[in-house]
Order: C-alpha cells, then structure tokens, then sequence
C-alpha cells in the first residue's frame, strides 16, 4: 500500500519507517470500556469478526445472503461456523475494499492464519481462529498491549456510571489509558427510541432540582463535569445535518415541551438539534470538552432491515451536506473563543477543499476531521490530503481516527492511514514540493501530535 | 491509454491481454436494429460520423462554427463534403477529449484510414473514408461481426412493434443478438411532445380495453410483456431527477387526468414521474426486466437550438442529483426484492462514493451505473473506480456500458473501457493492494461477468 | 513541481521549457495601477508581503495568532519586525500550500533571500529584505519588467478616473500595458457599505441626467464605455451566487426603488444582482467586455473579525454553486450572441465536470476560468484539467488568471501553473493519448494563446 513509482515508494519507506512503531493513539471509537475491564475473552470468529461488523454484512448482504444467515443484530438462526462459512465464502467480494485491507492485515499480523478465507478452508479456519481466541495471548489486554496502544477512546453515554472506566483507572495491573466519550444523541433527537424517558431519567439524576428544559441543559452541564472528571476529552455528535442555532431560551423551551408532548414535528427537531449543537460548544468552551461532529447520514435507509435487525446494519447512507452556512451561528460566537476545539467529518467529499479546509485555516477552533467510514480507506485519504492540504496544510488535522467497534482491526486501520499519510508526503518530495528534511518532521506531527494537538492528550 | 509508470504498465499490458479478446457486450445503447435488419449500407462520411455526434458537433459549434455548417438536426445548408471539412479543421480541438479517443481509434482499427483529419486532407480523406463505406466490408453486419459483437441492445418506444428485432432473431444468416429496451419516457413526461395523444394510443392498442389511468397502467404492463417476449432485458428511464414516489391510486389517477386536460404544473409532472418510476420498479420485479436509470440532466438548453435543430444537438448540460432520499420510496419496497435490478447512472461524480457505492453495497438490487456520457472518458473513469471500489468493490458495478448511436465507435469505447479496467487495477497490484492472481480473475468479471449479471444476459 | 515518474517527468521539463520564458499575461488581478503610475518604493517586508495577503495571515491566524500581531487591515498594534517574526515563526505552517509555494519561489526567484524564513532568522531576513526592497532594483516598473508582464489588468471602481492607467499609458518611459477592469459589485449588491449614496453617486455623474433606474442603467453603459476607451478588457463580478434573470423594466425599477429607501429584503437583493447580471451580459453584448463571474463566496464569514479588521481578512468561506439552471436565462439570450466572452469562475470542485466543461462545450461564448482562489493550486489543477479535458478539450479555457493584489508573488504564480500544465499533458502523452508534436503546440496554446483568445487580448 505505498506507490507504485520505485523513487516515490523508496521515499515512502523511509518515511513509514519512522512512524510504524509509534504508539496508537485512537481518541474517537466504539470499542465497550467493560471488555477492557474485564479482559473478557472474545466469543467465536463469526461473532467477533463478521456479525458485529456493518462493513462486513452489508456486501455480503448486497451479493445475497440475507442478513439471519450472518447473525446480524444478535440473531441466532444459523450457527456461527454458518455465518463464518457465508463470510468465507463471500471473502473474495472485499478485494480493493477497506475492509478487505483491514481484514487481510489483521488476518496477517494479528492472527497469523496460515490462509486466507475461502470457500474450501472456512471451517479449517474457523478452528484455527476459534482456538486462538480462547488462547491468553488474544485476551483484549493482551492485544491492547501488542497493539502498543497509548490511548483509547470509548463512546458512552451521558448517564452511564463509567464506573468500567474508574476500574480501568485504578487497576495497577493494567496501564493503558481507556478515556470516555460523551455521546448525548440519545437525549437530543426527538426522534430516539424513548427520548421522553431517557430526557426525564436524565432531568431527575442530574437537573440539580430543576425541571424542564432549564433542568435538561443543567443536567447535560453536569453529565459532561462528570464525564471531563472520568477523563474524557471530547464529546461527539451524529446530528443530522450540520445546522447550529442561537434560539432564544423561551423559544427552546418551547420546541422541548412540545417534544415532551409528542408534538414536535420532524422541523421541529431539526432546530432543537441546531440549537443544541450551539449549546454544546457553548458547554465546550467552559468545560474543555473537544467537540466532533458526524453530520450528513440517513440512518437505517431500509426500515424493513432496521425493524427485523436494528441500528448499525449496513443502512445508512450519506447524502449531501454542506457546513458554510450551517455552522456559522456557532462560528461567530465560539470560532476564536479560546480553547476551543471542534472537528467536522464528512463522507461528503466534496466539502474538504470547498469548505471545512477554509473554515480550518482561518478559525483556531476548527479542525479537519479525518476521512469517515466510507472514506477511510487509501484512495479516498489521498483524496482528502490532496483536497484540504494547499488550503490547510498538514497542521489543522485531528490525525487519525480509526472511529471502530471492532477491536481487532485497530493496527490494521492505524497502519493502513500511516501508509497513506507516507504516500502522499513522498509524492510532494518527489515533486519537490515539500523537503526531504521537512516530510521527516511532518509525518511525525501528523501521526503523533496532530492527535494529541486536535484531542488535547 | 496505460499507466506511465513503467512497473504499473506491464501489469496493465498483462491484464489487458486478458480481456481485449472477449466478445463485445452491449446491454444499453441507440444504435436503430433497422440498420442491421436492412443491412443498410452507411452514408458518407460526414452523415455517418460527423452531424449525428453531438459529442462531436457541439465542441466544433463552441469554436465558432455554426450547427448548419455540421448538417445537425437533418439539415441541408452545406454538402457533407463540407460538413467534412468544418470537422477536419477543427480535428485539434479533440485532443485530450473522449471523443478524441475514440475517433482516432476507429480511424485507425476500423477505417484504416492513411492519415489523421486536418484541413489540408480533408477532401482525400472524405473520399477516401465514402469510397470504404461503399464497400461490402462496411456494411453493418460484416462490422457487427468483426467487432466481435456478442449482444447488442437498441432502445425503442414501447409502442414499436419490433419487427426489426423480430426479423434479425429469426435471420438464419445472422446470428447477432439484438435485443430492445423498453424507454417510456415520452409516456411519462407530461411535457413530452404530444404525450395527450402518445398516451391515447398507447391505452387504446395497449390498455384491455381499460381507461384512463388504469388503462395506462395495464398498457405499460402490457407492452413491457411485449418487449419481454421479444428479448428485452431492461426498460430505461431518462427522469428529470432520481425521485420515486408511492402515490395512491386516486392521488396518481388525478395527476394523470389533470395532465390530460393540460392543467398539470411542473411539479405536477415531476410528481407522477417519480411515482411512475415506482410503478416501473413495481412492473420490474413481476416482469424480470432490469431498471436502468439516467437523471439529472437538463435537456434542451438552448432553446433557439432546440427550435431550429431539435434534440440532442449538444446542449444538454448536467445538474447536481441526489439518490438517498430520492430512491428510498422504491427501495423501501423493492431494494430486496428477488431479482429485482436497478441501475442508477448519474453525470455528477460526487454522488459515487456519496451515495451509490453505499446503497449498491447494500441493496441486492443495486448496480453502480457505469460512468456515462460526459463522464465515459478515461480520467473519469479512473476517478470512478477509485470512488466506488474502497466501499462497494468490484462485484456490484454494471460493467462497462457504451450507451451510443455511433456503431462504428463501439469497439474504440469497449476497448478505452478494458484499458482503464486493467490500468486501475495494474494500480492496486502494483501497490499490493490485490493480488496478481485475483486480478486476473477480477478483469474477466469485470469485463465480461459484470454486464451479463447486471442485466442478466 | 513536476511528475515523480522520470519518464513522465522529462516529458514535462520538455514541455515546461518551450513556455517557461513566455511573457506574463495577467488579465485579471488585484494590483493598484497607482502602483506603476508612481513607481513608489515598496514598504518593510512585513506591511508588503504578510499583513495584506489573507491566504498568509488566515493560517497564521488559525494557529492561534491574533490578526493585530499580524498588522491585519492596517492596524499598528505592532512593529512590522513583529509581525514579521509572527510570519517567520509560522513558516512551517505553509508547507504543502499554495502560499508556501509562491512564498519560497518568490524568495529564491525574486529576492534571492539566503536562507528560508525561521524564528532564529526572523530579524536578519527581516532587514536582508528591507534592504533589498528599498533599492531601485526592487521598484514596481523595474519588477514588472524584469518579471516580463505583456499585460497587467487591474480592478477598478466605475467611478475611477482611470488617471493612472492613462497616465502610465502615455509615459515614455515604461512600455509595459496595464489596463483597468470594470467591477461593479458595490453599485449592484443592495447590502454594499453605503450603496444608496454611491448609486446616487453613479446615476448623477453618468446618468445623462436620466434618474431612478434608467439613470443607474445608464450610468452602467457610459462607464463600462469610459473603461473600453481606457484600454478595459473585461468587467468583473463577485456575486453572492450564479443566479442570471431578465427581469422586465419595471419590475427591476420597482426593486431598484425599494432598495433605494432601505426596503429591499435579501432575496430582493439577490433577485436585483442576478438581473443585473443579465443586464451586463446584454451591455457586454454591446460594448465587447469579456464578463467575469466569481460567485459562491460567503463572505465575512466571521462578523467580529470583520468589524475589527475590515473584508478580505481571510474568513470568505466557499459554498456549494450551481451554474446550469442559474445561468440559463443569460445564455439562452446571449450564449451564441457574436464576440460575447463570458467567464465563470468557482470553487466548487464539483461543477467543473458537472457544468462548466459542458455549458463551455457547447457556447461559444463560455469559457472555462482558471481555477480559483483555493483552487489555485498544483493538485487543484491538476484535478481541474482533469475534470475539465475530457469533455471540452484545450481549447476552452481561459489561460491562467493569477487573480492576486500581492504582485511579487505573480511570476511565482505563472511558473507554477505553467509547470502543472506542462505536468498534466506529460502525462497524456506519458499515457499515448496526446502526441508529442501535439503536446509542443498545447502547452504554447494554453500558456499563451488561451488568455488572448478568450480576453480578446
């Protein structure tokens, strides 16, 4: 994975070589905090690597195997050696695919299977793996340590204990640093599952003693203290479009009630969730808390799959958005305040060289958001650099977020950007754009120190 | 037309070699069966390769040339001889163009012709070329063979009896495949010229004796049955935009009559063709043709044109699209229907890895529309497998799709195509992104499966 | 800043070399013609090539320097040493961008500094530079000429005078051609600082003592002729999107009038720009201005930033543009009008496959603008050209436009561009699709005879 030109790829080597030993840092993911509390030992090869794992099921899906055969959503119709053998099977459908990359990398490097998966081997192969994974050596501290993991984000949310963190915290047996994530979606779309319980529950655990919306913004001020106090360092927002709002609190006030009441039309909540992003930051900037934002998905595209098989199903589809307009009531008051940090992402291209490379190289809050889950793969990294670099340059990045539930696959994604990140600078040496002496600093900085700058590890 | 890059090239030729052979497959294109049931010889030069190409005529009109001086639209203002010379001397402008390509490819491979156009040998070269078309190895069959033409679709009004597919099928001394494509659009469109008295005969010799709009609903069924029996695979829709709508039959039936009686707005029109395009995505999964659809273009421009030389004179000029909410409605219904396949086409390059890699890696029944029209030049097409390959692959694209009326240019596109194929792929080899032996099987199917699964041939 | 490929790359320093030598023509930009009138000395390096060049001081500013240290919009919180070492500190920030490029190639090329820009050498290149720029070899009419500038545009008020143009067009003593280009955005945006007084302004001194709207149109076509008869080329126009629209008489005087007493609304507004549009495409029409566009800015993006420094302080922030429907109703009037040149420029990526390579391909009037702003950059090109070619060949576009007020930094900016194009048809003829011969005569074509041809220069 590094170019094809002989003079360009030697220049890559080099530079990869200085960073392919560098520690991990991953300050955006899903990984569940309680597996690294309780070293739990992983289940099955189907259950860890395929059924969990959207980017998986949903190609196979697409070549038509329907989604029970591969036990999406915890379903149980076939056995795991089943859905292990309709993976095996369909492994030749991932060749050129992110996940392929990912999955032959850490089919390589982390278990060290003596063959690729296929139709012949697939139950020889859900052995070899099933053992390993019973096996000490592949129990998830084990492999955080093997994967020379320095920090590791989880996403949470608002009125979780995050007591799996304080174990983690102040277990002497364990030294890595697992931080939380404050994920408050749930308590923010009218549309979620149970808003209206959720909303209350959150109201009368931390309100303060306030109810209604003054009690709801009190308690997501308080939910966040509690969550910077567990060490978290970023809260992180799916809003549906990019919009962010000043309303008046009356006016707030209002739309939440009518929300309460079942009132709210999907208009309605747009707003609520606009101006619940303005909030956010406005939190942010008094508490510390980096704030990322993940706009621009149609989530659960396909209601007869989300209502058989749930959320997370292969689904969600991008559509366009665009970040001008849209953040700019946020922008103008909070853009320059200091300390503030807030990262955009996208799957929508064709906003890094038209706006969020603009906006990060003029206001010292805006970071540029990595390429997210369609775009995190060679083709479209390269994309990227080469779209917000000669607006950007390479000091306005969040560095690299591997943005995973599957645990497994962490090496295989740093590894994958850390190869990209060497391709694209060796071309700009190549083309004496930027000097041998100057790409040694930058891969550097945009492996190591972006992160820690953007996330303030 | 391979990569530069010496390393990446041999693996390009190597992979070429492997697929320039195969027969050329056709699912989609305007090339009349009339021409190969006759057996017609061509006309001259200019007739044949020049006034008909508004590829051609259009980037020679924004040079200054008058359509006139070009015979478009069946006109007679100069001899083809000078229609000839105007092209001739604008020859240059085609450089670096598709077009460009594509001439020159079949100048040489098909016309065998002594030198490239240029106003100094303009008259030998008509000469030349009108003397070759007169000959017998020019005639449309002996070309259809020595272009290795396995099947090749025409598109056809649905009212067309098909004789001329009908004739060639049972022609002992031609053994060809040529197959219709059922195109609705100008029953569809209320604004289509005559649509009220297009409609009317179309339900009279078509709808059960039914009427109304419940006697145009019958009719397409019934047609479409025609054209099944007659060979077709697909029906292909040229809508304004991608939307699809579910409109009650009253709500649909009231669009229809209020058109009837020329009281439809241009919302109205768009309207009941996003609800026709459910209905024929409905009549696709009972019937078994393919989907094909191409939205977002803006036809007709110029109207002063429009007027003096008609349709498809080189004006018609792309806007942005959308396909994530707008295809939801049918995909709602028919996304995971058995057999169903759709095939979204789309002029504006952001929606590729936006939106179609997305839902065609997940919809069994989508298929990625090959790059079409503006964008079926080699750049473009690189463009497109690098957007879609990292989400959906190489399995769910619709193969290589010529979509032209310009027969003589079908082995120079097909062949342009295979070697864009084998150079994106010699990429990834050479990156070791896949390996040397998938990728000799993924340019067979990408070359020769792909379209026979896409459109089930 | 040529291919990493060797082959590739010696096709390019082959084609780089037959224009690298051509005179500089520059037919739209921002410097003042008193400059070369006056042929005033240069001030401190800080106050010339930091403080007024937003691409600099907004990356500065977004790694967290305020714009006072920076000496932003004329401010004098600090020394221009200071505000130097700002820049000299920060200089890292530049690598891979655009302004890194031109910066280090107007360094070496222009100043022959004997170092690069550092925290450690800050004072020292400080003073090396102000020397430099104090001596007669760094004056503007010696700078023009040793740069080779043929022709310098400049953009000008409709109420300039245009004394300088005249007055350097009548000195003996310098031969270079600086001609002035009509932009009227403050006399057709109603939201303008102080549009009322100007319009009155407009309307009392050119209006032939017509008043109200037929004065202000008027008023328009004698000052666009006063600018033809001082040596114009072109007019300029910056509005807020692409919207054209031909509104009949008195409804533009109708908006005119709401305007003139504080009524009008922003879609007013818009409404107004986008006819006025229209009305310099007919004056165009008439007088043979090539009309420029420059939509899909949000400009001051950030309001406290503006209040304090003023506009043109980095936060003009692109978004989404759409020229097909937008521009319709001009071209449908003017689009094949004889020796009407319109030129759209962008920042969007997207349409330059989509819509302007198309609209270009067609009207004799468009031609396809240099990319801009951003865009103006080596990858940025690059994808320009290649997202443009293949449609509307080489012959459409407008030649480079360097587009800037810093006027050391023109030939920095012309090398690199005519690198790029020398880059991008190295490869085309790397790849077998333009011969060499060809490529000799494109490269000149598009350095050269392009900017002519479509500024009827």
């Amino acid at each position: 994975m590094l170019p094809a030109d002989p003079g360009t790829r030697s220049i890559a080597r080099d530079l990869l070589a200085r960073v392919e030993d560098l520690p991990i840092i991953s300050p955006h993911g899903h990984v569940e905090a309680s597996m690294l509390e309780l070293d739990t030992p992983f289940p099955d090869p189907a259950t860890l690597l395929v059924s969990p794992d959207h980017y998986v099921t949903r190609l196979i899906h697409a070549s038509g195997v329907p989604l029970e055969r591969l036990r999406v959503g915890g379903g149980t119709a076939v056995e795991p050696r089943e859905a292990w053998r309709e993976f095996a099977k369909a492994w030749p459908l991932f060749d050129g695919t992110a996940s392929g990359y990912w999955m032959r990398d850490s089919f390589e490097h982390v278990f060290a299977l003596s063959a690729e998966p296929s139709a012949e081997n697939s139950d020889a192969l859900f052995d070899e793996l099933d053992a390993k994974l019973k096996s000490p050596a592949f129990r998830p501290r084990q492999l955080f340590e093997d994967f020379n993991i320095e920090v590791l984000a989880t996403t949470d949310d608002p009125l979780d204990d995050l007591a799996a963190h304080a174990a983690i915290a102040k277990d002497p047996n364990f030294t890595g640093r697992v931080v939380p994530t404050f994920r408050p979606d749930a308590y923010i779309k009218f549309a979620a599952a149970g808003w209206t319980e959720r909303v209350q529950q959150l109201v009368d655990s931390a309100g303060d003693g306030l109810a209604g919306y003054a009690g709801y913004i009190r308690a997501m001020e308080n939910r966040r203290q509690y969550f910077v106090e567990h060490g978290a360092v970023s809260s992180d927002h799916g809003s549906r479009t990019a919009m962010t709002l000043r309303l008046g609190e009356t006016t707030a006030a209002e739309l939440f009630e009518k929300a309460r009441h079942g009132k709210a039309s999907d208009a309605d909540a747009d707003i609520f969730e606009a101006h619940m992003m303005y909030q956010m930051a406005r939190m942010a900037v008094a508490d510390g808390l980096v704030m990322t934002l993940h706009p621009g998905v149609f989530r659960n595209h396909h209601t007869a799959s989300f209502n058989k098989f749930g959320v997370d199903t292969g689904h969600d589809i991008p559509f366009p958005v665009s970040y001008t307009e849209a953040l700019r009531p946020m922008l103008e008051d909070f853009g320059t305040a200091p300390g503030f940090h807030f990262i955009p992402f996208t799957i929508d291209e064709t906003v890094f060289s038209r706006e969020i490379a603009p906006l990060a190289g003029f206001y010292p809050s805006v970071f540029i958001g990595a390429p997210w889950w369609f775009l995190d793969a060679p083709d479209a990294m390269l994309r990227f650099r080469s779209a917000v670099t000669e607006t950007a340059g390479f000091s306005r990045s969040s560095g690299f977020i591997d943005d995973t539930r599957a645990f497994c696959s962490i090496p295989a994604r740093h590894n994958t950007s850390r190869r990209i990140e060497a391709s694209f600078l060796a071309r700009l040496v190549a083309e004496r754009r930027v000097s041998e002496a100057r790409a040694h600093e930058i891969i550097i900085d945009i492996v190591d120190a972006a992160p820690r700058r953007a996330f303030k590890l």
